[in-house]
């Protein structure tokens, strides 16, 4: 066998979509990638993570953190999601990498008081934290995705894929 | 209380270090952000994590896959490692973020042989694709790191704190 010659992408049908879907919302948090403010190189956090109504990723983090000062200045990012088990290669395990924008929400902007609703609920022991001044709401527009569902089933996704 | 008040970074010290050298060497795998080579953002992906007899992190990638890619056109890229468990609020378990370059070890390079036995000891269910002519063992030579132990317990690391 040559792997030389598969091809890792596969044409995107309903089971990739549904699969992408419920990796993004069965997600407690995501691995974020950003570049760096300072080195201008790649850096990668964990975020807790949700989604708004529309299905879009959704976080709430510090402005006193190195990831938000990066996304403040470059909001170029990414989201991986999808954890692997205790147990067996974790690649064979399904995962999804989302290349995005980040929109840090203003505490006086009108989406913020129906996003913390909805965020809150999904993860009530953020409000430990939430009210304090340096906390943001993030949204995270997706602008192309890729589902690795394991060896040989490689999907590539755009946004309308992801969309609910 | 208000928490814009907080220098997030505590002084790194000897618990620190051995917490980040025991996420480091307890890890299976990692999300590895890269600079994407068709779009010049970031770019996150799952990958299995190894790490050589000094410690460096160490993995074994497809040259098909996007983020060998990316690395070979910029190799400077960036390591998370630490899992949560599946209760309670993901952002208490500590975590390591690693900035590094990345090297691909060419398969006549001297190094390849004894990487694969050490890999491979640490990763048995690779044997089945190891030897694929597009596998490739990749050197993650850590630049800094930041280790967050949960809320206000963040360290910036060096690579010495990281060493074995």
């Amino acid at each position: 066998m040559c792997a030389d010659k598969i091809n890792p992408i596969r044409p995107t049908d309903d089971e990739a979509r549904a699969l992408a879907r419920s990796l993004l919302e069965g997600a407690r948090f995501a691995a974020l990638a950003v570049t760096d403010a300072t080195t201008g190189t790649p850096m990668v956090t964990r975020i807790a993570l949700g989604t708004d109504a529309r299905g879009t990723p959704l976080s709430l983090v510090s402005t006193l953190s190195q990831h938000t000062t990066a996304l403040a200045k470059d909001p170029n990012c990414a989201l991986l999601v999808g954890e692997p088990g205790d147990k067996g290669d974790p690649l064979t395990h399904p995962r999804l990498s989302i290349q995005a924008r980040a929109e840090i929400v203003a505490r006086d902007d009108p989406r913020h008081a129906p996003l913390a609703d909805r965020y809150l609920a999904d993860h009530p022991k953020a409000r430990l934290y939430a009210d304090f001044g340096d906390f943001r709401y993030v949204l995270f527009t997706p602008t192309r995705a890729l589902l690795n569902g394991g060896f040989g089933k490689a999907f590539e996704l755009t946004p309308d894929d992801l969309a609910k």
